[in-house]
C-alpha cells in the first residue's frame, strides 16, 4: 500500500456539462491536481523530477464511473501510487461524494519520460521512493481497446489554450474531441460508465487532429481514435448506459 | 455602496495557459461562480430569479488588467453588486493577491431576460434589494469598441462542451475563440492589459462562428469580432503590453 492523499473540492457551474455533469477533461484536470499536490508534499514536485532531465506521462488511463459528480457537490479526491515495474507506475484516484459512496474509480499508468530525447526511462528509486508504492515485476496489461472499424470524424485544430501551463497539451484535452463528435442527442441521453483510454503520442499546438468514431449500439459501446493522417494519436473505447 | 462578497481559491494549473497565467475563461468562470455564491448567501440563487421567469445576462466587460494570476497562486476573489438603473446592473469584480495587491479589475453589465420571449426585462426591486446596490439614473457608456475594419478570421464549431451547466454557452468561452486567433509568437509575447468586449447576441450549440481580429500594431490593440454571416454577436478591442 503506498501513501494516500485527498483533497475535498467544489465541482463549480463552469467545469459541469448541459446536464451538469462534471465533465471529463475537468475531472482529469482535478485528479492530476490532486497528485501533484501529493507529489509536492512529499519532495517529489515537477523540480525535482525535472532535474533527473525527466518527466512524468500518463499512457493509460481505465475508468469506473458509478456516476459523474454534479454541479455545487463536494468531492474528495484521493489518489495513491499503488504499485511500479522497472517502467511503469500505477497509480489510483478516488472520487467519493459527501456520504463517502465511491462515485469514480481511476486507475493510471503513468512512466518517466526523457525530456530531451523523448525516451522512456527506468523508474528511478530517488524519485519513486516517498511514495512507499510497492515494487512488482507484473505488467499491467489493461482491457483491449478495440480500434475504430468503420467510422467517421470531425476535424479540430489544436487551441492555444490546449496547451498547458506544463507546456504541452494536457491529455485531459483529448476528451474535448473524443467527447464532443458523440453530440447532443447522445450526449444528453447517455452517460459514461467504463472508458478505456491509450495515449499513444503526444498530439502538439498546431497540429489539426481527426476525432474518428463509431458506437456500436448493442453494446453501447463507442469506440475513438484520435489521428493525424494514418498516425493513430489516442484510441479509446467508452462503455455507455 | 452595495454588499460585498469574497472568495479565496488557489489558481490550478488546468486553468493556466503555457506561460502560466489564469486564462480568460477560467478567470471569468471563478468571477461569475463568486457572484453566484454571494447570490445564493442572499437567497436570490438561479431558482429565486427563474421563479419571475428571468435570467441574468452579461451584455459587457471593461477589464483592466495589472497582471494575470500564476498557477499556484492563492487569490481573492471580490465583487460587489455596485448600482443599478431601470435595466441595467452594474457589478465589480476584483482579484487582489496574497499579499493583497489588486491584480485585475472587472466591471460588468448584467441584464435580466425573459425566459420565453428572450427580451430584457426592468430590473426588479424583489431580486435586487438584498445587494444594496445604489439606485442611479445615469446609464454607463463603455469605452467605443472599435470594429475590425479589415481583418480575417478563422472559423470556431461550437463544442458539446461549451455549453454549461446553465443550459447556453457561458460568455467565457467566446474568449477562447477571440485569443486563439492571435496565436502563438503573439499571445507568448503580449499581455492583455485593458479588454473591452460587448455580447450582442447569444451563440447556440450547433452554430459555426468565425473569430474576425485584426492587430493595430502601433498601438498594440487588437479589435475582435464574433460574427455568424453577417450578424456581429460580440465585438471586442484589446489593449496589449
Amino acid at each position: 500500500m503506498g501513501k494516500r492523499y485527498s483533497e475535498t473540492v467544489e465541482v463549480p457551474f463552469y467545469h459541469c456539462d448541459v446536464n451538469g455533469h462534471l465533465t471529463l477533461p475537468a475531472m482529469l484536470g482535478m485528479v492530476i491536481k490532486t497528485s501533484e499536490a501529493q507529489s509536492d508534499a512529499l519532495d517529489r514536485g515537477k523540480e525535482f523530477v525535472t532535474n533527473f532531465g525527466l518527466t512524468w506521462v500518463i499512457t493509460n488511463y481505465e475508468m469506473t464511473i458509478k456516476r459523474l459528480p454534479e454541479v455545487g457537490e463536494q468531492i474528495t479526491i484521493t489518489t495513491e501510487a499503488i504499485s511500479y515495474n522497472k517502467y511503469f507506475c500505477y497509480r489510483n484516484f478516488w472520487i467519493h461524494d459527501a456520504s463517502g459512496a465511491e462515485c469514480v474509480l481511476i486507475e493510471s499508468t503513468f512512466v518517466l519520460m526523457d525530456l530531451v530525447n523523448r525516451k522512456m526511462s527506468s523508474v528511478l528509486e530517488e524519485i519513486i521512493a516517498p511514495y512507499e508504492s510497492e515494487k512488482i515485476k507484473k505488467i499491467h496489461r489493461g482491457a483491449k481497446i478495440l480500434p475504430v472499424a468503420a467510422g467517421t470524424f470531425l476535424p479540430y485544430r489544436v487551441r492555444y489554450y490546449d496547451i498547458d501551463s506544463n507546456q504541452h497539451v494536457n491529455n485531459a484535452m483529448y476528451f474535448n474531441w473524443l467527447i464532443d463528435v458523440l453530440g447532443f442527442d447522445f450526449l444528453t441521453k447517455h452517460q459514461p460508465k467504463e472508458i478505456h483510454i491509450k495515449f499513444e503520442k503526444e498530439v502538439e499546438y498546431g497540429h489539426e487532429i481527426e476525432s474518428w468514431y463509431e458506437v456500436d449500439q448493442e453494446t453501447l459501446t463507442s469506440h475513438h481514435e484520435i489521428r493525424i493522417g494514418d498516425q493513430i494519436y489516442c484510441s479509446a473505447n467508452i462503455l455507455w448506459s
